[in-house]
């Protein structure tokens, strides 16, 4: 085990009707606020309404910026820090999945920075002060509702970077999983798919003796792909909707993957999809995930057996280990198609002819990923086995 | 699932050598403070000195309360609080295990409070103020590295009782597996008997849907019964110390109870051993769960079948599912025993004179336990399957 610091101090309040604590629980942080979401689900099922009401009970005033776009862009991000600064505002309550909460994470760091919060994207300065922020959940997918880190894509050559800084935890995040009962299909399923890639990221390690985080990233997952099932059929179910929303965070808030190297080349991967394609990052995920696995798996046969054995329940096969593998990766895929997802870059409608493009912004400050470094032409060879 | 919140925001600080930053995090909280812990085993092994060199590094002021003992007494708790008000103390570092921590927990509550600190204890008061409080651990077992409860043993009368507050969380802990090497068998293993007994209070439970956590508890008890069987060959193995002590905290700072009832009957019966008979509450654990389990598994035959089946590998007898049951439970003391710990109440030295006044006083505020109801005479039916 590796040595590691780990620290998610997000209040987690958790369960029905929660969204009506918000307006108690911004009031312990600010008085102006800005509310920040994406389109107008929030105001067709009534939860904005409710939402108001809370915040207005406690006397807070509210500026607002609607039209967080799935990968939010840094337009948005800018846009968020100039009606912060002109109003004074102290507090960003962040309403809906890892868009709006990511594209509110961004704008409070941007507001105390004298630069350009991109700046902080690309490596060129670190974060050290952050506007206090708020999270009500409507999406589980990112685990951005408890997590260090934010995704922006910047439209300016369509580049989408991650930071992971501790300034980045929200003060409090609400999580209602009734909320998450009208969400289509497609983006439910994506966004499972993007839950089990976090747990996967951290899984797939070098470093030893990691049998603990080992077995909650399994748990994690098992719970995952069997409520998933559940999710198919009765898509109003409390309980599998519950344990897919705290699956969520639990998977991205940093426990899984303390005191183990992790990898992430996969999301590398897949944010240059999302950068140039704008497909839905969870659908993209299913993808390249797969066939990532298919790439390196023989770096540590072991250890993807281990994950066919625990994770999909394969019986090992001893006399040919590599079976076993082979196995639990054609699970993965089944389990992605059976909820409806793409597993093929054709299925995500994205062609053949970037490729080299993709491979040399995702490589271009190194190679990618902890499990085995990624260099560009093997960026190219996994999207190869992704057609 | 049912509704909860969570927050756990102790900063944990894991890994080799880690104790020479104690310094820098206490400066970031105090100036005077005071520096809690038990014996000399600190002072033997060279941790008090570089503790010291660390805190006087950052110019800290350090006064000392030492000798606490375990199942920590209100007396000491007493003369800490008075030497904090005389001394103007705005920190606290508990260095060792939970003995010194809870002491030091309830130290914390009592310098800002205006009555008797014990009040918290027996519900007569709740809570409102506490002086900031960091950690050196050096015995995982109670968790309370992390966790919200403290456990104090009142002299008049020998009575020990526990009080949950969010108040109590250190700000941070500091935890280092090789302090642990030195650490006496009985010792490690009552320790690690006391992390099973905290997954294990909250598995049993009547929620229904609570998938996560139950499979995230599974996760840990297995972590923690296979690294305990090479602690058993091999005290100094690094890795398997780590996954033992980082398993102690997340067996008890609330995540593994998200959702759920939890029961706790257990280690309100186990507090009346030690309250009497002063004996160490890992091993008194290790005699009343088991029993506990006997008598009550009726209840829910399929929970306790499941963590036969998921936590001790047996083989489910689908015939004769009790068959199953009575299994994981054989190997569960079997486990026991197989570290030195007594499972019975004559290998603990617990005369059987005094059940009626043990289940007196552990009743006296209503039945105990969340699974079933324990009153008075189960008490006393439940000692007697110990004996």
């Amino acid at each position: 085990m590796q040595d590691f610091t780990f620290q998610c101090p997000t209040k987690i309040i958790f369960g029905r009707n929660t969204e009506n604590q918000v307006g108690k629980e911004v009031k312990k942080y600010g008085s102006r606020i800005l509310l920040h979401y994406g389109g107008g689900s929030i105001k067709r099922t009534g939860l904005y309404d409710r939402i108001i009401k809370s915040l207005k009970a406690e006397g807070i005033e509210v500026m607002e910026l609607s039209g967080v776009k799935p990968n939010p862009r840094l337009s948005m991000v800018h846009e968020g820090i100039k009606i912060c600064r002109e109003n004074k505002i102290n507090f960003i309550l962040a309403v809906g999945g890892g868009s709006a909460i990511d594209s509110a994470k961004a704008i409070a760091l941007g507001v105390p920075y004298d630069g350009d919060v991109w700046d902080f994207y690309v490596g060129k300065a670190k974060p050290r002060k952050v506007l206090p922020l708020g999270v009500v959940l409507t999406l589980p997918a990112t685990g951005s509702e408890a997590s260090a880190s934010s995704v922006i894509t910047n439209e300016d050559g369509w580049y989408k970077k991650g930071l992971g800084s501790d300034l980045n935890r929200p003060k409090f995040s609400i999580m209602n999983p009734e909320l998450t009962f009208t969400l289509p299909a497609f983006q439910t399923f994506s966004g499972i798919s993007d839950i089990m890639a976090h747990v996967q990221e951290r899984y797939f390690t070098n470093t030893k003796h990691v049998e603990l985080t080992d077995r909650l990233s399994e748990a994690t997952l098992k719970t995952v792909i069997n409520n998933a099932k559940i999710l198919l059929n009765d898509p109003k179910n409390y309980d599998a909707r519950a344990e897919i929303m705290w699956a969520g965070t639990i998977a991205h808030n940093g426990l899984l993957g303390t005191g183990r190297e992790e990898d992430w080349a996969s999301h590398r991967i897949e944010h240059e999809l999302s950068g140039i394609y704008d497909v839905t990052h969870g659908a993209g995920l299913a993808v390249v995930f797969p066939a990532w696995m298919k790439y390196v798996y023989k770096h540590d046969v072991e250890r993807f057996a281990k994950y066919a054995v625990r994770v999909w329940d394969v019986e090992p096969d001893f006399d040919n280990i590599e079976n076993t593998v082979l196995e639990g990766i054609r699970r993965y895929q089944s389990f992605l198609k059976s909820v409806g997802l793409p597993t093929t870059l054709k299925e995500l409608n994205v062609p053949y002819d970037r490729f080299d493009e993709m491979a040399e912004k995702c490589t271009q400050f190194g190679p990618v990923g902890g499990f085995i470094k990624v260099h560009k032409e093997d960026v190219i060879n996994i999207l190869n086995i992704a057609r």
